[in-house]
């Protein structure tokens, strides 16, 4: 359930209806006037709440899963253990209609048309910088100081003795404590998710937050999205250098090392004391173990295990992309 | 010409008085008083206009052109057919200096001294973030929200139903429906163009504009260019992922994705339902097809067709880069 | 000594007291009493500072160096010359320490609680926009137009006929005449230094300025840190694109060209003319000659001569590169 800090949920709706706005048709035997209050992921999801289900894969997790409904293809529908059932061509793309029906205002972080929220709290000894923006119920924790023209949306939690830079924008977060963010950094934006359908690229509504915990540092310039119904967390004592990407429903451990401009795309999950190199990149849904260290301009395709050191395009031990180098190097001679 | 909206032109200017102020000589018979109202290109001058011709290439297109002057080479003078000349040793550098000269104001967007101009139009519904800046002559649709400390530029046009972000600058461009701009993102800023002397890189006016059709979303501290003389363009539901980077002149079609940290260089033209992704570097005046796919952290240097899927550093055929990277491997172990 | 407009200094401290709060134990023969004033690096310091001493390849260095007192470990004290000694297991942890106890106040830039500040100076024709907020002592020259929403930091010097874009932040910087930021630069943050032990990542603080010289061109969203004891330099007329990356103690001569979403690592010297291509990796501590040229994408790991034209990851001759290119090829022809 996304958080009500940062969400305003509506409903509950009868199956039948929410079939009808999302342009799917009920399963045989599911009953119309079933109400659903909320969406729900199949590993958490509670009777009241719909989940959508598009792979073989999940099968088996579906079977134990509390969910009340399910959204699937005709092909998927038999799998479906008892629950209610919508039939969609896309389900992916129909789930992301239920989302924006469930939770219609949260396409962007609203634009704070107040500088100070009458009910954001500021702790002790706080200092807000000039022309900061301060969302309503947000929480700014003692001694930390806000710089000037930053922008801290609605529900978002600061901790004490925290630094937050000039022209940052902080939506959709709890931030921990001794937090450094320099200026320019964009956290809690919208993840980068759609459902692509012929008529073009249907948002996905991302319903999670970022948690940022004690003692982390992220640098100017960097963006770090929010989750799509888990969250982004960032791992305590980590540090990011400048022009970082972190996409959404990422989690980074503890004290690992990020250089500029290296980014991490949806759903990756990297260990503690991992150290990143400068304009990496890491695809999506890949696994970093404790204590790997990838050099400067690699590119991560894979899983990569505990303490591997890693380099290249695609990213391989080290000693074998030098190996490589030198082999290379090496035919230019022979072909002369 | 560039749009009167967003730049102040003077002049008309007597051909003679263009050469001396910008270093150049006035070509034999050439009319020392001709007036010379705008700066233009070969293909759409007027007989107002002055033109550059620095390339052989163009000798065709010169032919035809309408140009009521052109700066040259004494080399390539004989190529110019009837109209006012003018002699340089760098057209291109003298060139610049005639756009200073015609449009002297336009080295930066200008500060917004005021909150929300008089003359600017909010639509109905329209919701202005605290600190937002809002400039003279600026239109904001109907619905539209601006966020928190965003500035929107003199001239600037933003249709309906568009959410965009805090802490974003907009300037010199005009915005479809439905667009949303996420927090940290710079458009219509100067593209990065210089005519590079012995004494220096001077700066060459831009004098285009960013075009953004109906529901692009462009992603956090995103940077898109302004054109140089054509304008910047990105096709409707087209989606950029965060800190992507548009030089000026680009043309981008309709429904393409863009994903995080990918780059492109000026003046290149990419087709329809174009997927690039993250990281991505694309070399200026590059053309890529109606729905190619390049890999993440691909470097692109040539034109690429419709449908191609694309791979490497440069970028080749995917399934190609993938038979070197295997045997590139195998030769390591051959050589040991 | 770090620049008092930016920075300000506690102390002096007994010898003793700073061994008691940076962890370290006094050398035998050294007076507790001494008085420290400040810290100093082994070139320069006179006997009021202390300096650290990590590494064998300094021995000479220290033995001319006028340093009042030097932290070390015990394998290293014996090569110390007659000055106060400190011994810590490990001496960049305690300097950070030492430097925390010094400046105590430097971890991030003030929020500049004010618009601004009484003792700023406006030079005759700025213009200052809206939101735009001027810290204590700053100055701001001549005709320099300063855009909305902008911060300029606490003692930052702005020379005359500037253009600074909306939404940037200055912080520890020196920027000279005709210079223009682009909207969204973060310049003068903190280095991203940090002494690594067992428990984390210990942050050391970073006391040095920016340096930006005339007729320097910084495009939109870059980010370029401050320096950790010397300064981050960029020279006269080096022109930046958008989303450059540019780390603490960098030195960059004049009229460089750095394109798109380049990024050069800490302490690295580039010459004169020096042209680094988009999304180009330049690593820590390497020197590039003048008028050398690195191509897109290239990752430099090593020191670049003079006039060299260097591609590739690892950057290689460009034409050495473009050897193994065909080499690799033709060899996925040879293996069928």
């Amino acid at each position: 359930m996304p958080d009500p800090r940062f969400y305003n949920r509506t409903g509950p709706f009868r199956l039948a209806d929410l079939a009808e706005r999302c342009g799917a048709r009920l399963g045989s035997g599911s009953d119309p006037d079933r109400l659903i209050h909320d969406l729900g992921s199949i590993d958490t999801a509670t009777t009241n709440e719909i989940v959508y289900f598009a792979d073989h894969a999940y099968v088996v997790a579906l079977a134990a899963s509390k969910c009340g409904a399910c959204i699937t293809t005709d092909e998927l529908a038999p799998k479906v253990p008892p629950c209610g059932v919508l039939i969609a061509s896309n389900p992916r793309a129909a789930f992301a209609e239920l989302a924006a029906i469930f939770y219609p205002d949260t396409l962007a972080t609203p634009p704070q048309i107040e500088a100070l929220a009458a009910d954001a709290v500021v702790g002790e000894g706080a200092l807000i910088g000039h022309g900061a923006v301060i969302g309503s119920r947000a929480v700014i924790g003692a001694r930390t100081r806000i710089g000037a023209n930053a922008v801290i949306g609605p529900g978002v939690v600061i901790g004490e003795d925290c630094k937050i830079g000039a022209n940052t924008t902080l939506a959709y977060c709890l931030v921990g404590n001794r937090v450094i963010i320099h200026p320019g950094v964009q956290v809690g934006q919208d993840g980068f998710g759609f459902a692509s359908t012929a008529a073009g690229h249907k948002k996905i509504p991302q319903l999670g937050r970022v948690i940022i915990h004690d003692d982390v540092e992220i640098g100017a310039n960097c963006t770090i999205d929010r989750g799509t119904a888990a969250d982004t967390v960032i791992g305590e004592g980590t540090k990011f250098d400048n022009l970082v990407q972190v996409a959404h429903n990422v989690e980074i451990g503890a004290r690992c090392i990020f250089v500029a401009q290296s980014g991490v795309a949806g759903s990756c999950q990297i260990g503690n004391g991992v150290i990143i190199g400068g304009q990496v990149g890491i695809a999506d849904n890949v696994k970093i173990g404790d204590g790997a260290q990838i050099a400067a301009k690699t590119g991560i395709m894979r899983d990569i295990g505990p303490g591997e050191v890693v380099m290249g395009y695609p990213g391989k031990p080290i000693r074998q992309f030098w190996r490589e180098v030198a082999a290379l190097s090496r035919l230019t001679k022979r072909d002369k």
